[in-house]
């Protein structure tokens, strides 16, 4: 009942997993039937033994077979069907945090997620790779046996030690801790150092993930707006004597959503401001290694990690499916942040963070910033071209990295704009998610890879002339 | 001043780097010398451009040289030295919850950890290796370069689902969400599910990283003793009518630190008094699949994962480098819990999820457990044969799985004790952790695997009797 195809694409093995699987689901081999032997089949269809091992593993695997001690393979008696759920509906476009959260992480819906926080897919292709698989696998042998150390793999805390040394960042390995990306870091902070009803300062616009989850910790939010060259240190200073806030959470450079990045003016004033008010500084550097610079002021240099909370990840820049962040600060805030590590994930994936050490430390990365840089540059001229010339106002053209943020013409309806433009295969990300109270004009984050989009341009160029006529908002 | 040795064993590229960096840290080459070109180096020592490039990249990385465009290489001008940070002198050993914690995730501090909850390295050698590494990288592309799905890996979920299956549990993928081990999926549960102030029930002795992970949600805790055959159901019906708890937290198969399973007569009236008090059930089930028995009770298989929440994890079993756990529970739990994933951590790690799948899809880690258990089962009885031989006192000693819960002699000093075998090479695990209370005896846990150690068996031997003449407690 079995043959195997010698000229076929497909492998032995696949080749005998998938016709036992249709025998058995057509009913062609009832339950309890008594497979050939090993040998047995190896020797009628001339493969080895091996193969046929590796079939019957997987079918078992599967739940199709199973082995009976010392009598050999049937098919098995209860098949696994998995019970059918009825799933929701199609339902409307989300643009609140969660909503969006969700949206641009689900892939394979069909959109163009054109307002992305990740690179694409092909921007990455030259980081991880079989060769660097086997390299890490070569290098510890049994590694995979033992759980990570608690602060991370030490190697990679003293390579981003060595990094963050290069950026003006004094830190030595007792400075930092690895993380599962900047999100974890944020809630180990939140954790150790916050309290339900404290109060903090989130620059607006802002990630609005970042809002989400501190609201989930129970945390009261307070913005200042976040301008051309920095945040609005005159708000921040009457937010302080009114709320005195714990906290400020800040993106220096390369700022999600607006793309601006703080200057060394701000920059200074801001950390006098937190030094007279008595807040600390969460930096927030997920994007800074896309800038331009060679090296961009950013807040811990000036500070040496004494305000200053620094937060990094390489999910955005190396690699999004790699899960490794880390974060800089004085080592008795290091040493609380360790505590709350243990009590929410236990450790973190010394796997990964072997991978991320070999990257940084082979001269990898900082090939690859070398090449993403230029080629971001030149996408983002394009896409700010195209979307200008399609109608919209992208602000702050002047400055590089992953972000665009442009104006929709006024009283644009932005939920029926991200409906009609997921009916068109594209998913936006829509402004009003990025503040806390509602926006004065109607916004959209673009990625500077993914926008550079002749399709792109082509929808917003038939759209918004029809809103601009309408005026009231836009129907579709 | 460079020269390569072509019959040692160190690769070219790894000398070269070693004798610039040697050169370089000694001051015979000042920061500012020019290194000869690639093409020059790669002549002068007969290798190919390749290794110079790959000696230069890492030199770079080291923070040692730095490359200025269209000029060539020249040491760096600003060294990275890392700053020193005094040590805090070597401490008590500590037996508190993260103390422990953290000892027993430490390694290399020259201690045998005798009572750890992992197993050791060489057990899991034949999971995860080089092969294997290299099948998953090929089959994904660029599977790297995206987010991870954020319910997890769909191929995990759905393998998961079936092994739920083959265990007797309904599960559908909506069932299930991926997470990075059961702490996580703890935390998620209570973020989702808990105020803080608000009461659940736990088992006396349980896990202690699980009582000071409640405790850090402000959750009050009320234990339940844990017998022989599972908790104790008229104390728990007490408890109930008390103080009304939200959850119980429960390990069904293989408790840690008692060993023991629950019996079907206790699983059956545990359930009907959660129906009758309406509390939840967490099912901890990190130890499940080294059960000797083909498919023990579990209660999700009773229960259909209407009242209980159900958690396990691949770090113990299969490797404690990768974290990946799963939870599984009414869908529309699930979508409560994801939303704290996405909070908490954004996604989980693809890369990791897909190294699991492979192992659970192959059949190799089935094979892997057949092999475990009696291995297992065969320490087991050596490590309570010595113990008891040595003085101690094991409990259950019928049960299978990795650990031994043995009481010492009364008024033993747990402290005393702790430090005097730390400074004989053992890192101890304490029982008093395991209670809310102080316990009425003095116990210990141990791996079946890491104590089936004849010089432990040695040291307890010389220890004990001394103690016993003493009976005011252990003076080492």
């Amino acid at each position: 009942m079995i043959h195997v195809d010698r000229d076929s694409q497909i492998p032995l093995m696949e080749q005998i997993v998938s016709q036992f699987a249709g025998l058995i689901q057509d009913g062609q081999l009832p339950p309890g039937t008594r497979l050939p032997s090993i040998r047995k089949l190896a020797s009628m269809l001339t493969v080895s033994a091996a193969t046929v091992v590796g079939a019957y593993d997987r079918l078992t695997a599967r739940g199709l077979i199973e082995s009976r001690a010392a009598s050999g393979y049937f098919v098995a008696l209860v098949r696994q069907h998995l019970p059918r759920l009825p799933r929701p509906a199609a339902s409307r476009v989300e643009i609140d945090a969660i909503g969006l959260m969700r949206g641009l992480l689900r892939r394979a819906e069909g959109l163009t997620a054109v307002g992305s926080g990740y690179l694409p897919a092909q921007w990455l292709e030259d980081m991880v790779n079989t060769r660097l698989l086997a390299r890490v696998a070569r290098k510890g042998k049994r590694f995979y046996a033992q759980p990570a150390a608690p602060e991370g793999y030490p190697p990679l805390r003293n390579q981003l030690a060595l990094k963050l040394g290069m950026m003006g960042i004094p830190a030595s390995p007792d400075h930092l801790l690895t993380t599962f990306g900047v999100t974890h870091g944020f809630d180990l902070i939140c954790r150790a150092l916050l309290s339900p009803g404290e109060t903090v300062a989130v620059e607006e616009p802002a990630y609005f993930g970042l809002y989400a989850q501190l609201r989930s910790h129970g945390i009261k939010l307070v913005g200042v707006p976040r301008l051309a060259n920095g945040p609005d240190l005159a708000i921040l200073d009457q937010v302080c004597e009114t709320h005195r806030p714990r906290l400020f959470f800040t993106q220096t450079l390369l700022h999600n959503p607006t793309g601006g990045s703080i200057d060394a003016a701000n920059a200074f004033q801001l950390l006098e401001l937190a030094h007279r008010h008595g807040f600390m500084i969460v930096e927030d550097d997920v994007y800074g290694d896309l800038h331009s610079m060679a090296n961009p002021l950013r807040l811990a240099q000036v500070d040496r990690l004494e305000r200053v909370i620094f937060l990094a990840s390489f999910s955005k820049v190396m690699s999004p499916a790699i899960r490794v962040g880390y974060m800089a600060a004085a080592p008795h805030l290091i040493e609380l942040f360790l505590d709350q590590k243990l009590l929410s994930v236990l450790t973190t994936s010394e796997f990964d963070e072997r991978l991320v050490h070999e990257l940084l430390s082979d001269g990898s990365y900082r090939k690859h910033l070398e090449r993403l840089r230029p080629r971001l540059s030149h996408s983002r001229a394009s896409a700010v071209r195209g979307l200008r010339d399609a109608g919209l106002e992208p602000t702050l053209e002047s400055e590089g990295g992953l972000f665009i943020w442009a104006a929709l013409p006024e009283k644009t309806d932005l939920q029926a704009l991200a409906e009609d433009a997921a009916s068109n295969g594209f998913l936006l990300t829509p402004g009003d998610a990025f503040f806390l109270c509602q926006p004065q004009r109607p916004m959209l984050r673009f990625s500077a890879a993914a926008a550079n989009d002749e399709r792109l341009f082509e929808y917003f160029r038939k759209r918004l002339p029809l809103l601009t006529d309408i005026r009231s908002g836009l129907k579709v």
